[in-house]
């Protein structure tokens, strides 16, 4: 990674929001020294400085829930750090997938909603309870795929002729169907999404 | 907005992750003192507290760029602050979207490639480049319309029959069209994924 000349502070610490990389969701604030934020360039895992035990803090190395680093970014003035990460687990002790658990939690902000639908279709898959339509979906393939090619006319039809509200709830069940029909294969719109990335550079 | 009990540090002064609440994007790491965040939550707009001009800082005061508070996350320690907002406009003194445009910034995280495809689809709405195939479908909403139902069918027979990366790349084209049909209603695809939310609480 390249040298990133960071505007340590007078504790020669810099703070650092670590965040998911594939939902978006903001996971830890904690700080790096000069030595926390070399050894995660060099092993590509989050080291952070713990400013209560005064030592060098290999994020997830007792939980196994380490935060392998995608990129990370520096603000304007250089003394803020943001790393983009890939978690192995959760990010926090207790267990929790985000430290950030305490406030107003409801309702999600729209960034949370697909990677959100994609962890609850993920679980239907896994436990398949009956009376889910979810798991009704994921056992048939077919009819899956029929509704997405349903859903599809319903929303052009909806932005042809039907109210703004009408259309939004159309344009739902596209992505609801479709998460659910990438899902029988084993991939989530976070497959698409790397596509559209690579075609628009 | 209620009582959120701040672990403030010795010098009174909590962290605070200014977060895009509709793209996920982070925008402005800086402090809040008790003032700071009382008038945060008064006004519903982010109030800072700044360390270098040692005073409260209304963000956006000056510039018009006011971040509207849609919610306030406090960590597990509670000693770290995620300001979920709505910015009015550039967080950054730069005129930059956010703060953080140092470093590693390509290729996009995930989570960031749907809030850009967003904005992509509205500068072509903007502007009606010659030669863009989105200016051309943003033109005719029943070519749009027919793109949807027509990338709706291959991606299903792509589930059916083809490759992982064929099912991405076709799952990738229903999300590209979508997003551009929404646009000729003036919607996007945070309105759906309002509607998503909603339909799971």
């Amino acid at each position: 990674m390249p040298d990133l000349e960071v505007a340590f502070d007078a504790a020669g610490l810099v703070p650092c929001v670590m965040q998911d990389w594939r939902t978006g969701e903001v996971l830890t604030l904690a700080y790096m020294n000069a030595e926390a934020l070399r050894k995660t360039q060099e092993t590509g895992e989050i080291h952070f400085f713990s400013r209560s035990r005064n030592e060098l803090w290999h994020k997830g190395a007792t939980s196994g829930n380490v935060q392998k680093v995608k990129a990370l970014r520096l603000d304007c003035d250089r003394d803020a750090v943001v790393a983009l990460v890939e978690p192995a687990g959760p990010a926090c002790h207790t267990g929790a997938r985000t430290c950030f658990h305490n406030g107003e939690l409801t309702p999600k902000a729209p960034y949370e909603v697909l990677p959100a639908l994609q962890r609850t279709i993920a679980e239907r898959a896994a436990s398949r309870p009956d009376g889910s339509w979810t798991a009704k979906l994921l056992a048939d393939p077919r009819l899956a795929g029929e509704k997405v090619e349903e859903e599809a006319e319903e929303v052009v039809r909806a932005v042809r002729e039907e109210s703004d509200e009408r259309v939004a709830n159309e344009a739902a069940d596209v992505l609801y169907h479709l998460s659910v029909l990438l899902n029988t294969r084993g991939l989530t719109l976070a497959d698409a999404e790397q596509i559209l990335d690579e075609r628009s550079r």
